[in-house]
């Protein structure tokens, strides 16, 4: 059966990617992937046929993975983080089936042996680490307990959808990540997010913010949720709100694994 | 400056290890862990003493872990999935914490260089692959959008407080990722928590389950709400409950990126 994989590469270093990761770039023979990822994994894959999409263009992307999967060629489409957050394995299956359905590769139409290869394609997803879980261990340890990831992209979500969540996560304590907290055209959101979650929650609750998680330029800090609402973030930026419980300890972010203490516990 | 490491081992199978992972446990002289997780990295690892609390044991694993630090070892601690998700790494931060305010190690006083030792000891956190994404990836592509991971475990935690984050994560049309749905004393607590979820959720939404993710008798399912309220899982399953778009594409669990469709889309 012919694979396509779909494979998180972590947060940008090599070390932080998994060894299934690596073994599976290791044996393709196409990397696709969107510029700046490609250029994070390239050194360390020399031989391979690298391509390339820009931002906005994922589903052209899926689709010249899978069109090299249909000629034959052992190709793996790269996400930063984990593929199956916010990532490209969702795409891929839609492009996959949208093709099969259509009979058409973008405009060209399908060989009867191209459906074929298609219809059995196996979509193999390899996880990686995510911002949460890499951005959460520079903080400390903030998400020991129930939390929310929630992007604050209003490109295909209405900004009343993500507003509700907000509201939803605070009101429910749970400890929230908020990806994709700012860009040049939403330079505020992060600040109405706050204020959205400042109605439930308290102005000191602990908040922690980390950018270029695993990169150059790597920095993080530990601030309160007013001090959050007030600070400008980039788009390389992952934040990260408390649950009631959460606090600093020994200059980390720390969230307790319960409410209750258990016999043995502290 | 001296260092403990805390280090997720992701889903058990050594290729699933990040190459950080591995590289850290290979310079420690000790690693600690439950038995479970010791013995499934135990191979990989020869020439390393290992210690093993039981479960419930959390506290004293830590402590365990510290004070071997404080000898000059370097030492790590495994955890399944991330360490920083429902893993040892706050755990960590909390018992060094409750130490050095006290003075004592269990019974022990400590002594002054050991207070210095332990005030400047740096926690660090190795994260891994949780079962959200190890087991989103056997799905298919479940967690693409936003959403909570939510335990049932109620050792620590009050169920009316569960109750209420699967209320609110219903209502918020999250993604939801259930961890410890069930045990051998909370064998109807997955039964509980889909009759909550039901009182928003329509009885066809899609869900998906895995057990034993990247081990030994790895299965996974997909299924409707309805048909999960009526499913027996065991302590080795992780749930995964799709939001209003998702949808069952080439036999895997699939959740759009958005709401909207962008130009270069579907």
């Amino acid at each position: 059966m012919s694979k396509v994989y779909v494979v998180g590469i972590g947060p940008g270093a090599y070390e932080d990617m998994t060894i299934r990761a690596v073994k599976t770039l290791e044996k393709c023979d196409i990397i696709v992937g969107y510029q700046t990822y490609v250029n994070l994994v390239k050194e360390h894959f020399q031989g391979k046929e690298f391509f390339t999409t820009p931002m906005k263009k994922e589903a052209e992307r899926c689709l010249l993975a899978l069109e090299h999967s249909l000629r034959g060629k052992r190709v793996a489409m790269i996400s930063s983080g984990d593929a199956g957050i916010y990532g490209m394995a969702g795409l891929m299956y839609e492009v996959a089936e949208k093709m099969l359905r259509e009979g058409k590769a973008g405009e060209r139409l399908l060989t009867d042996e191209e459906k074929d290869i298609l219809k059995g394609l196996d979509i193999q997803v390899i996880p990686g680490i995510t911002a949460a879980s890499s951005g959460a261990a520079i903080l400390g340890a903030p998400l020991i307990h129930d939390f929310a990831i929630i992007s604050l992209s209003d490109l295909m979500t209405p900004w009343k959808k993500i507003e509700a969540r907000l509201e939803c996560a605070a009101k429910a304590d749970l400890g929230i990540v908020l990806y994709n907290p700012s860009s040049h055209k939403r330079a505020d959101y992060l600040q109405k997010a706050c204020d959205i979650l400042l109605q439930t929650l308290p102005p000191d609750r602990i908040c922690g913010i980390v950018e270029n998680i695993g990169r150059e330029g790597e920095k993080s800090r530990i601030l309160t949720l007013s001090e959050l609402r007030n600070t400008q973030v980039n788009m390389f930026t992952t934040v990260f709100v408390g649950n009631q419980q959460t606090k600093v300890l020994r200059q980390h972010m720390v969230t307790p694994r319960g409410y209750r203490e258990v016999k043995d516990s502290l």
